[in-house]
């Protein structure tokens, strides 16, 4: 059959990322591509203690139907969440969506059309360049430094383009960078976007895992104008198989943001969102986020240590406060397959930095992750890496 | 704020259907207007279990990130199922979706682009619409009777809309008309699908809850050129809350959803997956269907008693052998409005027939549930909607 797809289809079946995780995904390579939590410290007695009273006590319920904009209980429990990031809401400005991704797919779906620019940090998420694309955007990238966007480049990327429609920012602990944007740059960014009327789509997935330095605002925390639309998930302080984030907003846009999740999926999970408020009821969540942060920082710690002991002196790399992911940069590399292929002759797998840029891509970047591999695992793991690493720079 | 929408996003904020759910849920109003299935049949303390031994056998995983095509063990479960519709299949061929909705949802962003045509049954699944809609579909409307899509207007609708992209069908208890395409037409719509060369979107959410007449062949289980493409849900037959649903296609189709998939939610719940998967284990699926099947029956023989009762004898209605809906037609109404009017002053809630229709609607009729309406009240219900029926014809 020769199917006749949409335009928003890609032409090619072949999927880089998907492939780079298959093969990371073989039990003799030491993964640091993927960007799961550590599987260890999913609290899962007592998410089967939360599930078990939901049963009992709300079963038909969390198995009907429910509203597009979420469970009133789980909606409870992320207004409370989001006083930790300075924003101070009540329920109608809140919606659940079916994980982060879902967020990201609707605000795509509800903001651009066909060439409608979207300004993404240089380098962002992969997949949130997936779903723009699918919506027709196009893609101007700004520049960034260990500090986060530069607010120079983003301020000639505005005027460049005044009819761009949105900024998507990972302010804290980016994904893939590890980098977080600074306060100024922060109260900077807000004010580009009143001056230059751009909606921002701030995503914080991992802003509650921070082992150094200070909590800054988020950017929705200080947005007077309604240009912040705010995004969190449970995916990495609870569970990322149950599927759950949420979009904050003024209610009216909660209102068109519900009509579009209904044509997506009606709802999110019933079940999940219920379990999910019960878990919180019962549990000090922040007692469970103070051991992740722990764990991943130890990894991080052993990670780091590695690279300065067996790294090439000239590679940089970023230095997070938190969070999954570092970036690492390899002077004098055309292609960064290269260094993709000799580390998987080696049995260790990255993700190459290219398909985390809108459109040129910086080469010998690639990104690392340490939430997911054993701390006796990553030394050994980094040492086969530097060996690639100097391979493909010789 | 002033925000710049899509052209995807409606331009109104009236909810139509939303507003009629919201008055039909007030406790005071008898609403035969949703589509829940009945939630004191949920299986909740099977459910339990299942979910109990997820915990304790696969808790971690159940917890993780898993993959876009869904739950081995789901699909395996989904394989068996699709037994009962002819369609012999495996694995690679299904997809697991966050319930039919994100089927829908995903065939249009994958077909569909501005002005492409879409020919759906008169009327149809009005969600179905607005995601079509959403994606710039046109629509064109084949007329129905009591046996399902016609044949003769269905071929007129291809040599006119030589491009047409999909034809969007619910074969069987059809929402909103409850009624069955016999199998000549099933046949007859598969041989002009391969005579015109468009996909077929196969929806059977409602099939296996048959109480009359042999099951019908899916037009899937006929389909020997991949024309079709099928979707199916636990909604009506374990529990909606959980939004689990799959599409059968070749793999090589299975793998640009799983692309769209990724982009739109990552992946379905995976825990929902393996509880569905351990509750199909653990119990005997077909008995429940049963169950469903009677309690629907039960319902739909007093609201047909009662309709013979009270309804002038001019008003017509579908007689459907299975599902939850009927489909009823009052002679001299040119705006349904009125006739929901009419009856909510009485009290009682229907879906008036307009947004069932891609275009042009037929007047005077409107959608009736019986599922979720218990035994005692639907003679009073009928009764009072009768009056209400008068009331606008006169």
């Amino acid at each position: 059959m020769k199917y006749h797809f949409s335009d928003r289809v890609p032409k090619t079946d072949v999927d880089p990322v998907g492939n780079i995780l298959k093969v990371a995904g073989d039990p003799k390579v030491m993964s640091f591509a993927g960007g799961l939590p550590a599987p260890e410290l999913f609290p899962v007695e007592q998410v089967k203690k939360a599930a078990d009273k939901v049963f009992d006590t709300k079963g038909p319920s969390a198995l009907q139907y429910g509203s597009s904009q979420g469970v009133p209980e789980l909606r409870n429990v992320i207004v409370d969440r989001l006083k930790i990031d300075g924003i101070n809401t009540d329920v109608d400005h809140v919606m659940v969506a079916t994980g982060s991704q879902q967020s990201i797919d609707l605000t795509g779906k509800m903001f651009l059309d066909e060439g409608s620019v979207v300004i993404v940090e240089n380098p962002t998420y992969l997949t949130a360049v997936d779903v723009f694309r699918s919506y027709g955007a196009h893609f101007v990238g700004v520049d960034m430094d260990e500090d986060g966007m530069r607010m120079d480049a983003l301020e000639q990327a505005l005027k460049d383009n005044p009819t761009a429609r949105l900024i998507y920012t990972i302010p804290t602990f980016q994904n893939p960078t590890g980098r977080t944007m600074t306060l100024d740059r922060r109260k900077k960014l807000l004010e580009l976007a009143v001056k230059y009327d751009v909606m921002v789509l701030e995503d914080n997935p991992y802003g509650a895992i921070r082992w150094e330095g200070d909590n800054l605002p988020s950017l929705k925390s200080m947005d007077t104008t309604d240009h912040v639309i705010y995004m969190g998930t449970l995916s990495k302080i609870l569970s990322p198989g149950l599927r759950l984030g949420w979009v904050v907003a003024e209610p009216k846009l909660i209102k068109k943001y519900m009509m579009m999740k209904q044509s997506a999926d009606l709802h999110t999970d019933s079940l999940a969102q219920y379990i999910a408020a019960e878990y919180f009821a019962e549990n000090d969540i922040d007692e469970h986020v103070q051991a992740i942060t722990a764990l991943y920082h130890k990894r991080e710690q052993i990670m780091m240590a590695a690279i300065d002991k067996y790294f090439p002196k000239n590679v940089t790399h970023s230095n997070p406060e938190g969070g999954m992911f570092l970036w690492v940069m390899v002077p004098g590399v055309d292609d960064t397959q290269k260094l993709f292929d000799a580390a998987l002759e080696r049995n260790v797998a990255i993700v190459p930095g290219d398909p985390f840029f809108g459109n040129e891509t910086i080469p010998g970047t690639f990104r690392m992750n340490y939430s997911n591999t054993p701390e006796e695992k990553i030394d050994d793991g980094v040492k086969r890496l530097a060996e690639a690493i100097r391979e493909v720079m010789a």
